[in-house]
């Protein structure tokens, strides 16, 4: 970073960007977008080989392919957990699950996580049951250019460029080694979720909302490479704080209630303690217990009844953001400069 | 059947009646309204053991255990498309689908069909990501039983005793022998099916709906056991006319649309000749061309992408039914003596 004031911050180039869908095989929005984006470049490809080369490389990937030919989020195991240091960095074995595997292959192709020659920019595509419109889910609280792109969505929203389709920002307090997903591995990265739409299932509303979010970063991107300087300012951040599995019977382990009607669809409606939580299959309330209001999301995934969550719990804060801007060509050549005498350290 | 007039019919008791769930071990609603069920069963029936003997004998039935265990839809192949006069009386092999065996096993248990062992009446718990409210699906539209039965539902819901859903009959005509699903089994028989709901995810209100529809097939029974007479009258039936696929990619097969956002939940709305049926993952619309305005349902549901329906068509149609009664002793003594006579011959 350079040595602006805080309330002004450069940050080198996007240059390489990745936009992945199909992380999870059954989740459709994203695996039939990165398609269509595949076609579409297909076609300008050779167009543009007559032209200029583009400022800014965008690198599709379509992520677990054996997962979307059966469509279900993973053969193995969770292809969105694989990607700690400790998964990308153990030794390779035979027995490896598919999507260990595979997370090495991501790992090479958009990393090696926390090197320099990682992606500048991980977009992954995913969606949920749950009733959350369109969320960025990402591990910091204070990654600008994360932070003044999900700001440029909000905007463009006002100006009607987008439909009509919440957006939040989600913050998941984990140390950057401890990072599981395969956002993880750019230099900056998010995943964007919208919802509600079932798995396996592709909703025209929903895709169109992925479709037009993936447009606007990728113009966000854009205009940053340009040298155009985004005003800071506050912008309103869920923390994770908690999940809450579901009622389960001690024997068999199966649940033994639902989502209370009362708060099903209501993802980011504040929770306070004694609200109905859930109804058991017998038909009795049971309430939320806890001493503080907090943000329910991922109300009813279903991808995590297996992961014993039934929804999560968010702090709600406001967090102000710096202005920023592109480096220019001598402070990034300075900044590479550094760069280099810290490795000959 | 007793030789009453045209306008009043009487039928055998309904003495046997099986209520199945997890025929799709995804469709979770059925799951645990039957796993509920059979708890409920299990602690009443030390009660009942000391009192007199049921009138009605409730078979509850968990129909495809592995399907369920893994949340699948099925484990092989589809189980409800394997109860056909075919695949139940084909010999048996090592090499059979699970689901193959399974449909022997349950035919064994509540039929076999077409005999006189067969169950009364079967009624087969599904759930749909299709917004098609509460419809009960028959192979029949003069099975007088089942329709006296949706019209009972229908009643019950004008007095606020079942959950404000739309509630339809849907007729698949299909001959016996072609028959396929788990509900041919018995002498009646329709699949209750409920959405919208997600796969993999049970959805309070859904659940709701199906618990109190069951408790209503069963107090019609008693109803109907108990000499009850049900008066006749117009119910409306929608028969299905034709499917339709989604728009498809002719060298991969993969799907080119979506159902449009125009049509997306709006099932059983009256689909008009160029009214708009699907959009293109680049944004087109395509529209209907049949000359016929037909009805739509099972519209975007999540397991027929594999089967190549995007939407079904039906016919609205009103059939007249005739007033039903339960047969007297005399003349269900009568009816057992005429059987046998036949079997004799």
């Amino acid at each position: 970073m350079c040595s602006s004031p805080v309330t002004m911050m450069c940050f080198p180039r996007l240059s390489r960007v990745a936009v992945c869908g199909g992380t999870h095989g059954n989740e459709l929005s994203g695996v039939y977008l990165v398609r269509e984006l595949l076609k579409a470049e297909k076609k300008v490809k050779k167009k543009k080989e007559e032209e200029d080369e583009e400022p800014v490389s965008v690198q599709l990937v379509l992520s677990n392919p054996r997962a979307m030919q059966q469509c279900r989020r993973y053969v193995d195991t969770d292809l969105n957990r694989c990607f700690t240091h400790a998964a990308l960095n153990g030794s390779p074995s035979d027995s490896d699950p598919y999507e260990m595997i595979r997370s090495r292959e991501l790992n090479a192709m958009l990393g090696p996580k926390g090197s320099p020659k990682a992606m500048d920019l991980v977009c992954d595509l995913h969606n949920t049951t749950a009733n959350m419109g369109l969320c960025f889910i990402a591990y910091s609280d204070s990654d600008w250019v994360c932070l003044h792109l999900f700001r440029h969505l909000q905007a463009r929203q006002y100006t009607q460029r987008i439909p009509d389709i919440p957006m939040r920002y989600i913050h998941f307090n984990v140390a950057r080694k401890e990072s599981y997903s395969l956002d993880s591995v750019g230099k900056h990265g998010f995943a964007m979720e919208i919802g509600p739409q079932p798995h396996g299932v592709v909703r025209s509303n929903i895709y169109t909302a992925m479709k037009v979010g993936v447009q606007h970063v990728l113009e966000w991107v854009h205009f940053f490479n340009s040298g155009t300087v985004f005003e800071g300012g506050l912008v309103e951040v869920f923390t994770m704080v908690k999940h809450i599995d579901y009622p389960r019977d001690k024997e068999t382990h199966n649940i033994t209630a639902a989502i209370h009607p009362q708060l099903q669809d209501r993802d980011f409606c504040l929770l306070r303690p004694e609200d109905a939580l859930f109804q058991t299959f017998s038909g009795e309330t049971l309430r939320y217990k806890g001493k503080e209001p907090l943000y329910p999301f991922f109300v009813n995934e279903c991808a995590y009844y297996e992961k014993g969550i039934a929804l999560s719990l968010a702090r709600k804060r406001q967090v102000m953001i710096p202005s920023i801007r592109v480096q220019t060509e001598q402070e990034q050549q300075a900044n590479e400069r550094g760069f280099k005498s810290e490795e000959e350290e």
